[in-house]
């Protein structure tokens, strides 16, 4: 296994003045070649360094439009890369071949809410904020919460999750069916708005986590859920990192059905005082929410405090009004700005490991010891219910020192989350940054089978192509 | 859409001596060309005509032995088709195009037990209730519950649910990993043991479903799940299926956790008290069962009185040890072959529809007044919290009119389902008998997306060929 580079491999297709002139002329001021604007298209939040932005910027506004770019990128065998609001941790929006960038942030309409069936169409450029804004009157809500108010076509092409997926699972689960864009610029739907299928290959979960390598999601339909009647938030602080972790081991194993249950490190914990003044012990806590019938709630806030008790934590500070949920929540939401904010200029190497729920302590401890023996800061949050945490490195870009250290830090905690039978990423998706991880965590014939599909389905090898893999 | 034909499209590739006599110089009395053991191997419980058997059955132990019957079925461009114990309803084991009958129900051993992670991994012929027994000492359980006692490679490979999928979901959301010998004989794994993965495509998920086209299931990692605290199990009688359909479409929809509700019309209680002398209510019914803590139990089974009162449920019949729950229970088991019996000879035509949950009254009413018209005995269940149910018409297999009416049935429920967003089948696969369904229901581009991804993971269609779709 070796450490992914820094820079990735790059080799620039040709993008032929003709597709440009094409684009223009069907598009007009939809397609720019604005260089601020195809800069801003051609990075998104990972520490990749820059490389060469798209050619043009293409904003579509139908399923039409993205069938037409895609079209005309076919024909001369350009590259187009999906984008959505450019929250990808991985590398994902780079143009490392060339090509095209497709802005689909503007087919933003909320097409149908069968709030009779759990379900809601949405176009892709629709975020997760802005659907549960447009489903409240109906009494339902979208559980999947990546942090990012990101769009609901890049969470299903990353498999996105967060901290309601320990209940509510991830866009795995909750995707429904979806309509793409094919590589050859059709259009196709991978399944219907029935709960379950058995009818052929699930399309929708192979595109579901494709990174926009095997075509363009032009809609996507998902399941709903029932607020909860009762809904209570707390804070636990904890002697010890390894104290919390026991604590969730425990609380998944005895099948408590908690909805989120997130750990911040004291050192994180001290970063979101800083920038939100939010006044928290400077412990190692957790962020818990149970979701239920007001008997429910109370049932299992007690068993929760019971387990966390046996293992010293203390001080729980509970929020049941949606106010004091908000406050609660402010800690988390803001780790990951408020660890970048407490180092001026620096930017985030995020680890995304997930191992089975046993092995979490484990897995953790001794990265933490690593992380804390190189001297390299960070901050350290996790959906520890899911076996799944992030450290963010907090490097100065342009320290090559510090982005080998922080590499090292990340391929030392992989090999031993790979050790454990876990996976390099819970839910941020391979990239530019996992790529030699992918090949050690799956074997050279799975991802041998994946680069099959990838042909296949993309024999010109244009949907974002130098991600997950090499041809 | 052409109802599907009684006689799927044979045509036999032939299988050479060569071929054989490797097998049996490999594998002894583990390949056997026996008539009685071919034919054993050539059919499963759909209604089709017989075709011809395979040419020969291999008993595999272990993976390395799939491995190198499928590494001499493809130097010999002969078809396999995997076996576990033969429960398919839709023509998935016969062998239409010839070959070589694989069965994996001696790799029955269960592989390694993690509770502390509940998760579970096993050999493909590992069966349900096997797997239960043997995971009964950790306080965990397999909720997945298709009826028969169905192989785990079974269930993956066609994407099974049952009567608990409303609750714990399907094989899609329950297996997390599969080993997989390819068409090629490659020997792959698909994924980890962590809860979440967002590590490149989803291999898992393209194999579970794919009815044995993409390759030879060798081991299966699924989740398990804590025995709830408390279970209780209730019978409700009503004054007609629309009562008892709309109770339930109420109860899934004010998003009570309810662990199964299952739909039994008045003529399949008659035809179960008939079997097994239960001396149940001829009423239509719901069967229902709930999980959870013994106050959340209580809270949901009086959530559910009160909305089955509503629309006229009565005589709730309440059972709360396993002893009094097995009962129950039997009626819906017995089902099946309560129905088979009671028209000596007969076979079954099953339907598998699964529409979105407010549709599920109109779909189910109408096509009991079509079924009711035809004149054609039936039986009538449902997994109805996921809007799925199964007529079963229990034709004379010798009576050409009989088997036409039935399909022209099918075909009309299908075609009502598809324009409620519906699927034409909810857990029994596409096998023979939905081929045309199957395109009406995705279209054209979407099955083509499969017959590409067919072709490159099995270019010389040995994997189960003719089955889903043709090439």
């Amino acid at each position: 296994m070796n450490a992914p580079t820094a820079l990735p491999l790059i080799f620039h297709r040709e993008v032929p003045t003709a597709l440009i002139d094409a684009l223009k002329s069907r598009f007009g001021e939809r397609c720019s070649t604005a260089l601020v604007v195809r800069e801003q298209h051609g990075r998104d939040e990972s520490a990749f360094a820059a490389v060469p932005p798209p050619s043009a910027v293409v904003f579509a506004e139908s399923t039409q439009d993205v069938a037409e770019v895609v079209s005309l990128a076919s024909a001369y065998s350009v590259p187009v890369i999906p984008f959505g609001v450019g929250s990808s941790l991985e590398g994902h929006l780079l143009a490392v071949q060339g090509g095209i960038s497709l802005d689909v942030s503007r087919m933003n309409q909320v097409l149908s809410i069968n709030a009779e069936d759990l379900t809601v169409t949405v176009q892709p450029g629709v975020t997760r904020k802005q659907l549960n804004e447009a489903v409240k009157f109906t009494g339902l809500f979208f559980p999947v919460d990546p942090g990012a108010d990101a769009t609901l076509g890049g969470m299903s092409a990353t498999r996105a999750s967060g901290t309601n997926a320990v209940r509510y699972g991830t866009m795995r689960e909750n995707v429904l069916a979806l309509e793409v864009v094919t590589a050859s610029g059709d259009i196709i739907r991978t399944g219907t708005r029935a709960k379950k299928s058995a009818a052929g290959y699930d399309l929708t979960r192979l595109m579901v986590g494709s990174e926009g390598t095997l075509g363009v999601i032009t809609e996507v339909t998902v399941k709903l859920y029932p607020l909860p009647e009762a809904t209570s938030a707390a804070i636990c602080s904890f002697p010890s990192i390894e104290a919390a972790v026991r604590s969730t081991i425990q609380i998944i194993q005895m099948g408590i059905p908690i909805a989120r249950v997130e750990l911040i490190d004291a050192n994180t914990v001290r970063m979101v005082n800083a920038y939100a003044k939010l006044g928290l012990r400077e412990e190692p806590m957790l962020l818990m929410e149970f979701h239920g019938s007001p008997t429910g709630v109370k049932e299992q806030a007690e068993s929760v405090q019971e387990i966390a008790s046996e293992f010293g934590g203390n001080s729980f500070e509970w929020a049941t009004t949606p106010e004091e949920r908000t406050r609660l929540w402010t800690a988390r939401h803001n780790a990951y700005f408020a660890a970048i904010q407490s180092r001026p200029g620096c930017r985030s190497i995020s680890t995304d490991t997930c191992v089975p729920i046993s092995r979490l302590a484990d897995c953790l401890l001794d990265s933490i010891v690593e992380a804390d023996a190189s001297g390299i800061p960070y901050f350290l949050v996790g959906h520890v219910g899911d076996g799944n945490f992030h450290f963010g490195y907090l490097i100065d870009p342009d320290n090559r020192a510090e982005r080998e250290t922080a590499e090292q830090l990340n391929h030392a905690l992989v090999s031993r989350a790979l050790s454990m039978e876990g996976t390099c990423t819970g839910e941020h998706g391979i990239g530019l940054h996992k790529m030699d991880f992918l090949v050690t965590e799956t074997g050279d014939g799975a991802v041998n089978m994946m680069r099959a599909l990838k042909r296949a389905l993309d024999p010109k090898n244009i949907m974002n192509p130098g991600k997950i893999f090499t041809l």
